[in-house]
């Protein structure tokens, strides 16, 4: 047992590296998934990349993203609605576990949160059913507070799961993403209840170090590197009924400056000895 | 009616006004209350930054701050105690209205979260008590989530009346800081909950704005500039049976680079625009 069954590199981790780098560096890892992005596959091809991704023994445990549905205006929603459903048809293509979707902000000038979540849920019952009809499931992800302004008005499991419910299970899920939601007192409650729903669709793994870059949004720690108890979220997504993979997925420009096969294998050390 | 009968300047959002400037400047505004910070207070002297501050007629709605009671060392533990012994005694001679409490981060190296915040209850069944001896309110403080490792391990105001409500509410209280707090949920119902309770020991107010700095601590926005629902805040504390000051408190270099009586003129515009 190598121990990275379960193990997914999202692709993000390692930006240095190409589509094909990313596929054979896995590979010859050992590693069995990894998380994709919608540009970078776009760029090399949706049908070549599934090929590539097929052919090398990977599976995809996640396609990021889709999501931003919070416009209050109808050319905005419709523009939204369209580049999701492409991305329903990406993912399929790819036999993603998952089609991570991220709310979206407020509207330039907009206070009303309210009013964008529902405009979210109301996507979604647009998303779901035909999402389904491809086979992908999409999975809502919270983001931390600090991001809720600009990029997801969903912050947090519990409300995260308030909005999954109201859709089938199979149809609208979670992502659990453990630098987005190790603050939260209650995640551990939310957790047990995502479990019992059948709602956990991904599981991402970063670590929350400080201070926190101008922007904030590359400022993830290296596995083990910061103050996440890690472990705990693992062992609670899997008593949790998530055999799902556990996807490394870590913005930070300090990785990204070193050779992607040594990230790899700094990754791939710190599972072992901080998640696992 | 000027509309300022219950606005209240804190010290901070000024920083560039020296103490006698900031008693000044309010008075000349018709501003009727401040809130304070230790540092600045002891250097002019607690008394005597008493007597300036009753003989202009001020009163003082909150003193910032003690706090920071999750050491896990003895030493460390005992000194953050004796520290904020010192600060119950400040906010006595000043006849604060609410000493606020920000809870302290993780320790060095720890992963923790739910030890800390025990080691924080341990601290206010001790502080409780001794600055009901004054006459003094302790405030917790719950701080955004982006501040949860290194600053504050109350995240919510759920969290936050969690650990309040554990003790006498002429004790330990609560403060409600829209910047804080403006993202979350659950924060109206929380609202209802505090009312009920007697638990809202202070009102502050600042504003939204990404993007956010490199370290956060210094990006909050001028009332009315970013995405904060201001109002809603005002009501809804005004709602649950809080009668106290609503204190604009901004850390922002570009508010301390202009003149203060320009940033006070300006606030208080923006306080009956966006709070009233």
């Amino acid at each position: 047992m190598s121990g990275l069954e379960r193990f997914s590199l999202n692709q993000w981790t390692v930006r240095q590296w190409s589509l094909p780098e990313l596929v054979a560096g896995c590979a010859a890892a050992g590693v069995r998934a990894v998380g994709l992005w919608r540009e970078p596959v776009r760029e090399y091809g949706v049908e070549a990349a599934a090929r590539l991704v097929r052919g090398a023994g990977l599976t995809v445990s996640s396609l990021c993203r889709g999501g931003f549905l919070t416009a209050a205006d109808a050319p905005g929603r419709e523009r939204a609605l369209a580049g999701n459903r492409a991305a329903v048809e990406e993912a399929a293509a790819l036999g993603a576990a998952a089609l991570v979707l991220v709310a979206g902000g407020l509207p330039a000038g907009s206070r009303d949160l309210p009013g964008a979540r529902e405009r979210l849920a109301d996507a979604l019952a647009e998303l779901g059913p035909y999402a389904a009809g491809y086979g992908v499931r999409l999975a809502i992800e919270p983001l931390h507070p600090m991001f809720a302004s600009d990029r997801c008005v969903v912050s947090t499991l519990g409300q995260a799961l308030d909005l999954a419910e109201r859709f089938p299970a199979g149809q609208v899920g979670v992502v659990v993403d453990t630098y987005h939601l190790w603050w939260d007192d209650a995640v551990g409650r939310e957790l047990v209840r995502a479990g019992e729903g059948g709602r956990i669709a991904a599981f991402q793994l970063a670590d929350w170090i400080t201070p926190l870059p101008e922007g904030v949004l590359l400022g993830r720690g290296q596995l083990g590197e910061g103050c996440v108890d890690l472990r705990w979220f693992r062992e609670r997504v899997e008593a949790a009924g998530y055999a799902g993979a556990a996807e490394a997925e870590i913005f930070s420009p300090s990785l990204w400056a070193r050779e992607g096969a040594e990230v790899l294998a700094e990754t791939l050390d710190r599972y072992r000895t901080h998640v696992l």
